[in-house]
């Protein structure tokens, strides 16, 4: 999978060709990372991106020509018979949450190309003419588009065949099994006084994973008890729910 | 204000030095960044920092003893009237969802430590025994934590004073306004066919500002109307809103 980043920092996303898995896959070919600065597609000779607004007001306001220019010069690079399939996403505070939904959707694409907002915000023409998808990593504000951007091509990326190893198994995260993930303990056995559940050292297989399903399932219900109404659950799982005070689908 | 970041991959930090706002906020002094490699704290001379899990599975645990280490070292460089205002945040896909409040809380504190959590997870222990917050930037899932922790210091450095410029006021941000942003146009005014708003060129400062109120109103209504409940509203924009079909608070 490739992805094609329009910046106005393109050196900041240097740091992921050194990070962790994704730094693995960047440099086995798995996924691509081009990222293309947007001021070299300016209209002028001191690769101006940005322009005060009309209306007047605090601001600066990313300018039409360059976006168009870069993402078009994008496009272009991009094989005739998948360019329809390319997703153009601009990163916006006002955008659709990013979700597992959106990173599935994403991940199935051939490419993505990936406009990192900046200043007060783009010229509305961006928006309307050009980009296929705006999406918010959360709601907050940042400084621009860069670190949404890299979280956004992150997210999708564990999702490429092979990205993840088998000991990274994506089926075991917490959020894609719809629920919060059990307590994990590793060694030493005994620190400053806190121990491990006894369960975990018995080597019984069927109560470690009877434990380990409850413990998701009360820590699902305390914390996250949204993520509920749509976790696969099993008539055992509602009864031990039930004896939590859980009252059912849809509360 | 003064982060700290526990993790992994402390040279995948070094982008922020150059970014944007945050890079001159850090080149000014505004806000200090910190790393430390967690392996530095392992007790072992290999600077193991994780280790199988107890009632076996796949995945790896980050252990305990490193990060206590860690933490403590980094709290013993705080000084000791600020170290019960000082969060240590664990970045977690289970934790509370990074939002404005939660920024604003951050935003009072003298600094902050921020523990980048990787592999299956972290030891249980670390969660119990050292933690004040466990934060989620979002749901959906990350190869690590280095990334939510960015967010999380950007997100949090727009609110320490003189960060943000007058012309990057943070008043005038979608979100912290509780609505989102009208639509921005500048330069060219005529661009492929599409134009500019007659309004906005028309140097009526009480017409501009109407029709920026209204776009805004109208696009949360139709983009994010949960925003709505809680947004401050001035009468006209209920009679506005109710023209558009909204039908009032909390529907």
């Amino acid at each position: 999978m490739r992805f094609t980043v329009l910046t106005l920092f393109p050196e900041s996303f240097r740091m992921m060709e050194e990070y962790s898995v994704l730094g693995r896959a960047l440099r086995s070919g798995l996924i691509e990372l081009e990222t293309v600065d947007i001021r070299q597609f300016a209209t002028d000779r001191h690769g101006t991106a940005d322009d005060y607004q009309f209306g007047g007001g605090p601001g600066m306001v990313m300018k039409p020509e360059p976006v168009f220019a870069a993402v078009e010069s994008a496009l272009a690079r991009v094989p005739v018979e998948e360019r329809s399939a390319t997703p153009v996403a601009l990163t916006s505070p006002q955008g659709d949450n990013l979700d597992q939904n959106l990173v599935n959707e994403f991940a199935s694409a051939p490419g993505m190309i990936v406009i990192c907002g900046h200043y007060a915000g783009v010229d509305e023409r961006i928006r309307q003419g050009l980009i296929t998808h705006e999406i918010s990593i959360g709601d907050y504000v940042l400084t621009g588009g860069e670190l949404a951007a890299m979280v956004i091509i992150d997210a999708i990326s564990r999702f490429v065949p092979d990205v993840i190893g088998s000991a990274e198994n994506v089926e075991h995260d917490s959020i894609t099994s719809g629920l919060l993930q059990h307590p994990l303990y590793t060694r030493p056995a005994a620190f400053r006084g806190m121990g491990v559940p006894e369960v975990l050292t018995s080597g019984n297989h069927a109560d470690i994973e009877r434990w380990r399903r409850r413990q998701s399932l009360e820590r699902t219900l305390r914390l996250r008890p949204d993520l509920l109404d749509t976790a696969p659950l099993t008539n055992s799982d509602r009864v031990f729910l039930a004896s939590l005070g859980w009252s059912g689908d849809g509360d």
